[in-house]
């Protein structure tokens, strides 16, 4: 995040990151699976210098431990549902953990039947989606995954908080290192950007949200009262209303304004469903699955053509960098955490 | 299209126009159910007012039938390739007869595991994707449709014409007679409306298409000959490579590239596949399906609630227009397909 460009940074290595957070995760009470599990992300966060992903969240995972609504250590419950549907029950405790002990059967099923569903229900989310599909690519699927947060966001045309963030993430197998992946709000940025632009105090362009009366602000403060917007005018508020039917009343769980209510002031992690669907190119492509992956591999090459970037470029750049370098967390937020007294 | 507001135009019944579009179809030599298919989405089109998908397409459809390519009278080939899928082979044909025939086992599919696709191979494809939700939503699924075109569009940061204006449609089943659907094209406009202001000579706004050289233009005929650019900027870039990479080589089918390239200039309706994902609520939802489905509406309520207008409604209006008092062709158009001499 720019808005952090320019202030004081401690050196950490991607070990000392992974450490300090489940340090940090542990001592505020989740326990070993569960920690792990999102130390991992904030890790691959921070890493890949997603800053509102990465170390940023910890103070927000341990106000949603203290809020005391979330377990702290519930084993999801895995149900295979069909051929094609695998469910994972996350008791009320964080996502990671049920998409990491569903997401073998979810490729599996893939894998058999050509297209599978993994429903995750009653979670706290507080992750990007990113990593869960390169859990996925890694295995050989595509992959798109989409959540809700909470109802921050006005639909085009209106001015009041309906829609969550919903993020939707998508990714394709690559030979290679790196998978084609994208992951984006429909919001018209993610909260945790306008957050960072109320701590630094710096102004949020138009288009970006609306005050408390419905009206266009720069105020990024004002903005967190009122309402954001969503990308792309009625295109991106339809695609986001999708993403609230499908990652909500389709899988049996909450819409944003239901989590909000949920969470009543608390300002914990949203807790609510996700819905991620896996396609396995060979039973999908239905015969040469080399000459369909060359025909992927020439779209993307017609992109270097005309030096338009993939979507993670920036971000697997800055993976190789933290890899061999380290990261550099802004002073201010380490202090935070270490501040938490954990 | 407003383009068109001001021309004269011919009062024409419902009725009237699928018998326009049945029997030209069938004078330029498509089989009875392959014009009867798509005399039945060019009336939809018509019916609520979507103008360029409506009477608009008959001479593109006869100059697709002229190009000499496309089968006139094939048959689907419907594959039950397993519990989640189903392949539709449309043999170089129009796409429509081919959805036709396979949506009732997608449905069957979607209803028996939760979650279904259809991928359609080898088919023309003019229309729109939302006759397709509509008659899937009527049988009580959720669906998401995608489909590729020609290479007409830039991606994020490039110039040319790479990706397809790859529409993107989606839509869920209500009580009442509408269901919510979306359907858009993931360019920034559709190309029909591009072509529209063409023939109008009318200026397009900023943000629609660069110039051969890849400069922003004004110009509908420049844009034709250049690059239209994307929705959404780079969010909707990757959306749109999501759906050609899903519509294409996932479901072993052309890009919107090769497809561009398969035409050669015939400027025929492109040539590709098609994929629909169906979803059963009762299944995915794990539980009361009467309190997902009231979960939906209340969110649908809460748009009313804050003037905010869902996706079809002003298609719906026009339906209901359309129904009672029939549709006002452009004079313009009705003479261009009567000269058609079919």
């Amino acid at each position: 995040m720019s808005v952090f460009r320019d202030q004081e940074t401690v050196d950490l290595s991607i070990q000392e990151v992974f450490d300090l957070s489940r340090r940090v995760l542990i001592a505020a009470g989740l326990s070993v699976p569960h920690a792990e599990a999102a130390a991992r992300v904030i890790t691959a966060g921070e890493r890949d210098e997603c800053a509102s992903h990465g170390l940023y969240r910890l103070p927000g995972c341990v106000m949603t431990i203290r809020s005391g609504k979330m377990s702290l250590d519930a084993e999801p419950v895995i149900e295979d549902v069909s051929p094609a549907l695998v469910r994972a029950d996350a008791r009320r405790a964080y996502s990671l953990l049920a998409f990491e002990r569903a997401a073998p059967l979810l490729v599996e099923k893939a894998k058999t039947v050509g297209v599978a569903a993994l429903v995750i229900n009653n979670c706290y989310h507080f992750s990007a989606l990113w990593p869960e599909i390169e859990q996925l690519t890694e295995r050989g699927v595509a992959a798109l995954a989409m959540t809700l947060s909470h109802s921050w966001v006005a639909p085009a045309g209106g001015k009041k908080g309906l829609l969550g963030t919903n993020p939707i993430a998508f990714g394709w197998p690559r030979p290679g290192p790196h998978p084609y992946v994208f992951d984006f709000a429909t919001s018209a940025v993610a909260r945790g950007d306008v957050s960072l632009h109320d701590i630094a105090g710096k102004p949020i362009p138009e288009g970006w949200g609306v005050d408390a009366e419905g009206q266009s602000t720069t105020s990024a403060r004002a903005a967190l009262d009122g309402a954001m917007l969503t990308f792309g005018g009625h295109k991106g508020s339809a695609l986001s209303t999708m993403i609230e039917l499908m990652a909500g009343p389709l899988i049996g769980d909450l819409t944003s304004r239901e989590s909000m209510a949920f969470d009543d002031g608390d300002k914990a992690a949203p807790m609510h469903g996700e819905l991620i669907l896996a396609f396995d190119p060979a039973i999908m492509g239905g015969g040469d699955p080399a000459a369909n992956a060359a025909r992927a591999e020439a779209l993307f090459a017609a992109f270097a053509d005309q030096d338009a970037r993939l979507p993670s470029e920036r971000r697997y750049a800055a993976r190789a960098r933290s890899l061999a370098r380290g990261v550099h967390a802004p002073k201010v937020l380490y202090d935070q955490i270490l501040a938490l007294g954990l």
